[in-house]
């Protein structure tokens, strides 16, 4: 099985390279890049030297259309929706990265991203790759939307609760961190070294991109979702994302109840795990594609505390990506992503 | 003035000789440690090599009594409710950073603390150090139970709304993030840098010491509170504080109206800030007094976020205490605490 | 192939789990702690939650007696001297951690590590596991003394100058810089998170260790080596060694002849790279087996320097370990050990 | 006392800002800045809002000429050597922190900088301010040239052996490491934080252009001094150099009579600390003036090993321009500079 990479000098393409280095069943066939074409891999990224011996192409359907089974767009959006068009004319299946194909909404796009709606009818067509929840969908699937690496976080934690109507859906509120990886490549003052090392910021306050994102799954699972409040904060770290979710409860419970509902629902997956005996920090699931989830009940105040844990490049991107992959070409999912968390 | 530190060898023992080496009224008479008597200061702390040319005494209070006119107890919780009945026999006023005289009902302290409440006429008379609303009580005071860090942030945040009542009370979640200092020195796994570092932990949920001492003030401001949710989270940064607040509004308002309320409360005050311009970062607080406060109104949601940051050490332990004692002593509470944030 | 990991709980044994787990060859079949024997692994490493379903058995050579083909002891200095004279009674092959059989000489070994030398006879038949070195010996071995994470990183980077004699011994420095993992699990004031981040420190100038295993591999290489100046210092980051070596020319040459003697030495070793297109640092090998050498040659003082990098956790101990494994059992040193960086 | 700040969007404006606003003879008169002119002072350094109510004006001359009795030049190489020669005609007299007036000879800044040199005559009377060893000269001086940050550390530890003779000149190797903010405030990948977290970098190898600064004092002290090597290193922290030296000696010599020399020579001198009971980290130094040194002297190698630590923004840039502000007035060189360590 043969994978181009377009945008293979960002964050999310690079972890592509590494872990589709060792997946078992695939090559990478080709590396694209508008910015680095005609350069060595090496050359952007000096930890790939004698490991990957490929040049960056540029970014030409032409390039791709017969050779790849499968392309990744790491691309920002905004291009992934000039690219895919053309993509869908190849026999290639498609994972996108970015979020032009996760709102079927087309006014929702434009006021969150700020920038034109893709094609509706391939918005229509595309997946929503949440791999858990919707693995019949992606295994049909031409082109999928691969999720946010907040909303992944958020929504792995809340579906058991909201699916159930366990708890108040008015209520909910999410306050994630996230690594400064998650802000990708592009230097920016807000990842200039010496300011967010030993600090801590808060960012988008309301207004990250990922509201619609987790509203417009919320609904498919609860029906007529009210708004969410979402808060997003940068940690001085380089990978991880902790989402610390509120909600008040809908009916009497008990932390015991709530454990039970989430291994009910989630003891099949093996990328889920859930993290009874001690809450989780980023770490621990640092370079590897699971998400640990561990929950609170409070008696004093009835609202429950839902703690999602994620590599934000892995699980959160590149790494439920290739497990999209996976599902999409029969595959078991776990294939070629079965490392363990890189401790410490 | 003459200033005896005990518990000098902590942290905020550390950061109140830093401060009171530059106060100009102020003397550091002797600084006390059960663990290191007899050795010289650098030996525990080698930044004061040359600077700061004291032994450690030990604790006993005749060494005290007689010489300071002002005690600061940066002593553990436990520590302090057995050794400030000595010290209220001497002339010397008494400034205490445990938690031990912050909790009005002794039944509350010893649930939250596990540990025996302090002398509970002591804890009648002491006053709560929150030093922008009981300056009045503050100058009466012979012992100030000085807040704790994360009390401090959330209650400056905090007050104007709970006092208008222009928030739900029952809605109120506050979701905070410690740098590791204020663990304090004692060694542990959770705080060992390579598991530390590069991570993002969550501990205490619902659980925090802090929770009662939120809940009693905040009664005294709005009346009856109901209790809060209260999370508290652990960065890889050494200093700072950020509390995330929500609040439900419980009248119609707007960001306009939020950011009146509070200059019409703090404008007087030169240690909080309203940090209307920009969100602020834990770093632009980094090494001085100042509680930067910033607002967000959601009208989707109709929730308040309140962003309220401060350096855990300074405004959240020993500069609110110097803070509190320039009050005592009739000074100007600003002096020597003008310190400019550390920036980078 | 059957793997027993004795002294599990600590980072050297982390990271042979999280190798061996996916080593195509080998079955974890114990893991071993007199700390935490009959605890779960996961009480002790939450990331192995769910994946790793061993408890941590105890020590007693029984118990790994004709159940394990090979034994890593991962155990501190002064343990395995004592360990492994049982464990070579039993079939198993034996891979020590420590430094306790890698010095030849007991009163060097004594009067570095301040602690009894091991059994002679242990310590003669024991083959020192510088993989890219002494492949042949380490084919035949029994009991393999694995490298200090230190003198890995210093030895790989001198042995073409060394070997060829193109420098003078007696200039050798060596400046080597260290992730606090080095330090080990075990608390201590140096490795407190807020007083190690945001901090860089020296320590066991002259003193340190691997001195004497430096020192004796050169002199096997170079005959009658002088002794070397080497120090050590901790950089505020969890993995990685950097040693920037010094040295004289002993003969004339310039930075193209340097390269090629290294190429000509190192192009048939997967895991050292040279990488004369970009200097390295720490990240482009974190998480991986590799060794990346780059060098510079200064005209104006006729000085070579060495720049030599690894995870000390990887190339530094376990992975180094599990290259010898390799090794020992006939297959291709590379097996299992495949991972790319983690970048970033 | 007035003082103008050019460049005061940089690091070490922003540092003098810090400084100059609690110095007790100094009124900061006027902040200048070509990229931020017109705008608040907080709209670039949001720590300063409400603490520093100035806006940033251009750095037209004729702004400064008459308002300003001491003029900081914070500004790169290459803009204070076209921007000085206009401010030698006001009264003012001028701290150039950039490295253009600190070599004497043109053709070896031309070749270490690539730029053209500075007007000969002023770089003739610009006098180098490293406040320690040239105070007389600082004295009378119009223009002091700052000394580099590298420069700082590496002369301060050399000083009293090669003054004395006692190391050979040849052997002098220093091993530099940095942290981030040393690079300043303009991002680059180098400075991204994604990349130089938990990462230790190497550059400019034999190549910075604090060489030759160090070679022409050297020769001041020494007379007629060979090249050194010199070697610089990113870590990931934001403040603080630690230098650590090594040098052959030239006569026998024991630790003891080295410190007795070092005390002889800096006794004297409030901001050199030597650190015989503890070797330093730069965190010891964090936010502070002082420059700490400890020695070592290895009895197998007959070599030296010098460390000292600064930190960069302070003693290596607007700390020492302060002292020399001090120095050129007729202060004592302490005022306003008297901040203990920020610990930890």
């Amino acid at each position: 099985m043969k994978a181009a990479i377009i945008g293979a000098t960002g964050y999310g393409g690079a972890e592509l390279i590494r872990i589709l280095h060792q997946h078992p069943e695939v090559q990478i066939a080709s590396i694209h890049s508008t910015s680095r074409q005609g350069n060595p891999a090496y050359a952007s990224y000096p930890h790939l030297q004698d490991v990957l011996c490929l040049d960056f192409d540029d970014i030409a359907t032409e390039h791709i259309m017969g050779t790849a089974d499968v392309v990744f767009t790491a691309t920002p959006s905004g291009v992934s929706s000039k690219l895919i068009p053309g993509l869908m004319k190849t026999d290639a299946k498609v994972i996108d990265l970015s979020g032009d194909f996760r709102i079927k909404n087309p006014e929702s796009y434009e006021m969150w991203y700020k920038k034109p709606a893709s094609d509706p009818q391939l918005v229509n067509d595309a997946v929503y790759g949440l791999s858990e929840w919707y693995q019949a969908d992606i295994q049909q699937a031409r082109l999928v939307a691969n999720p946010g690496c907040y909303a992944t976080a958020a929504l792995l934690g809340l579906a058991p609760l909201i699916q159930k109507g366990w708890v108040d859906p008015a209520s909910v509120i999410i306050d994630a961190k996230s690594g400064v990886s998650g802000a990708g490549r592009t230097q920016s003052a807000v990842a200039h070294f010496p300011e967010m090392n030993d600090n801590f910021k808060i960012y988008k306050v309301n207004q990250h991109q990922h509201i619609p994102e987790i509203e417009q799954v919320l609904s498919r699972w609860g029906g007529q979702m009210p708004p969410i409040t979402f808060s997003t904060h940068l940690v001085p770290m380089t990978r991880g994302i902790m989402a610390t979710i509120y909600a008040n409860v809908a009916k009497e419970t008990s932390l015991k109840q709530l454990y039970e509902l989430y291994h009910q629902v989630y003891d099949n997956n093996y990328f889920v795990r859930l993290r009874e005996h001690n809450f989780p920090g980023t770490k621990e699931v640092y370079g590897s594609n699971f998400c640990d989830i561990a929950l609170a009940f409070d008696e004093r105040t009835n609202r429950i505390t839902i703690v999602s844990v994620i590599d934000n490049i892995m699980k959160g991107a590149s790494g439920q990506a290739v497990q999209n992959m996976n599902i999409m070409f029969g595959l078991c999912e776990k294939t070629g992503l079965e490392f363990l968390p890189v401790y410490p």
